[in-house]
């Protein structure tokens, strides 16, 4: 069995393998800047430590690993644009150190690239479901930006498709690449989705509650830019109509101070009982996510890493 | 033999037929309406009749035909974006109808909807170099924008990957459906490659020497534009150093009047020799393509309808 950072090494060396055409390098230099920008290779890794539990060779899935982290970077490339962010890991994207045309078709050809990294096989159908369900999760999540009436049912449905359904297609896929029996893939990719969903409400709460000493970004970042996080969309929800005013004042105001709002915005939080919440969601996905581990039929030596990274994330603090 | 005309219903109404997940609207109804707006299905069609040559049950390759009709209409979703068009096929664009990031994740979903209507098959690799040199060929056409110094090989390079490769693929990829033997599906891929050439650069002479009477848009667009046209660059390396000089006055002028300068143009190109040679070379591939049509070892009665095309192409006056 292939440790969790054997498998980032093999990765990233796979992705700086990666050969593209000489020209026109207009096209080709932004694909490979965005895939060398770094990230945490989750998506392949998962991937190989699916298959892993089965087989031995994961060198043999290399190309189906590079296609999904490849897919993975074409939704960055083009989020970015959509969201017009600056920065991306720390370095200018594509859309700011190109142009928002060299964005959009560099980012063309990354998808194009990712269907011929991953190739023929029997995984194709789902490659295709979780490719195409991202798209559908950046739809809602780009439709939510204007609406402040968002259920919690629909936020987790839209980071399900966003976020979970890649992480859990990652690991259904190398199960399916192995040979894994049918009920075997689906539990891998259950305690994909949950986790995925754990993760990003993880997040969320860490957006407002993280220790200011670890955490990388200003806290409350979503709360300034009225992000809809779990914790904003059951705020609008639960909250009696005082507070709802109160909340609705903030999100509406067109200039204000970032520390007054983000304080007002987590008293407001606390008041409501959303830390609580989210907090109680948070621990029931890691549950359900680590009974479908428990499920899978391979014996308790093969999942030593998979436990190994449910802990990493279940004790994050930033 | 299916005729054109058989074989072009039968496109529309697979494209029709097409359904799509109903949620979320605002991704797939752009890709419906994209599709819908017409098009002369010219690439489904070629693919379609190069596989009627071998077999009869061309229904059986119908998911094929829509995934390459489905990646072309992508293409010009995004190609309508990056040249902010405002209509195509005398409707509104995407982009103008909804809104560029619409514009951007519509299209990427429609391109992985062409790879799953595609699906798995031996012509996948075909599929993919296709649908890369495509964007290739849009590269370099967006470069070329910017640059006076365009050479005809150049040029011929662009347009043969920005569309003369995806005709020529259809027909490749038709035979390999059908399984044609490797000698007759490279002649296919050549003679549709090389009609592509002859039909574009036959575009860029009817823009300036069309009928007026019968041509769709007003004579002399591309030169109003600066367009690098087949005439436009030939003209820049074949000008003597005073027609160059009048050559780059007009292109350089900021303002003037659009009659006057097409005028002046269409001269200078009259002067130069430019149309024999356009047209010269229009017929040299049109040559080349018929020759490689010759060669595909199928009886001669099965190349009927391919010839009724060609010769519709080659008589065109707008």
């Amino acid at each position: 069995m292939y440790k969790i950072d054997e498998l980032i090494s093999l990765v990233n060396k796979q992705v700086e393998s990666a050969e593209y055409p000489s020209a026109p390098s207009g096209l080709y230099e932004p694909v490979s800047y965005m895939l060398t920008l770094g990230g945490k290779r989750i998506r392949p890794v998962l991937m190989l430590m699916a298959y892993n539990m089965y087989k031995d060779n994961v060198m043999d899935i290399m190309p189906q690993a590079l296609g999904l982290e490849t897919y993975h970077n074409f939704t960055l490339l083009h989020d970015d644009l959509m969201d017009k962010s600056d920065l991306r890991r720390g370095s200018a994207t594509v859309h700011k150190k190109w142009n928002d045309n060299t964005a959009i078709l560099s980012g063309d050809a990354m998808l194009v690239l990712a269907f011929k990294h991953f190739g023929v096989n029997k995984a194709f159908d789902d490659f295709v479901k979780a490719t195409l369900g991202v798209c559908e999760g950046q739809q809602y999540d780009m439709e939510f930006e204007t609406r402040n009436d968002v259920t919690e049912a629909e936020y987790m449905e839209m980071i399900r498709l966003k976020t979970s359904l890649l992480l859990g297609y990652a690991l259904k896929i190398g199960a399916v690449l192995a040979g894994a029996s049918d009920e075997d893939a689906s539990h891998l990719y259950d305690f994909g989705e949950k986790m995925g969903l754990a993760f990003q409400l993880q997040d969320d709460i860490l957006d407002v509650y993280g220790d200011p000493k670890l955490f990388k970004k200003k806290l409350g970042a979503d709360i300034v830019d009225n992000k809809k996080t779990y914790l904003l969309i059951n705020a609008l929800q639960l909250a009696n109509p005082k507070q709802k005013a109160e909340l609705m004042k903030w999100i509406e105001m067109p200039e204000f101070d970032s520390d007054e709002k983000v304080a007002a915005v987590t008293s407001l939080y606390n008041n409501i009982g959303i830390p609580e919440l989210a907090r109680k969601k948070v621990e029931e996905l890691f549950a359900e996510s680590l009974c479908s581990l428990d499920a899978v039929s391979v014996p308790e030596d093969k999942k030593a890493e998979f436990r190994n990274f449910a802990n990493m994330l279940h004790g994050r603090k930033y």
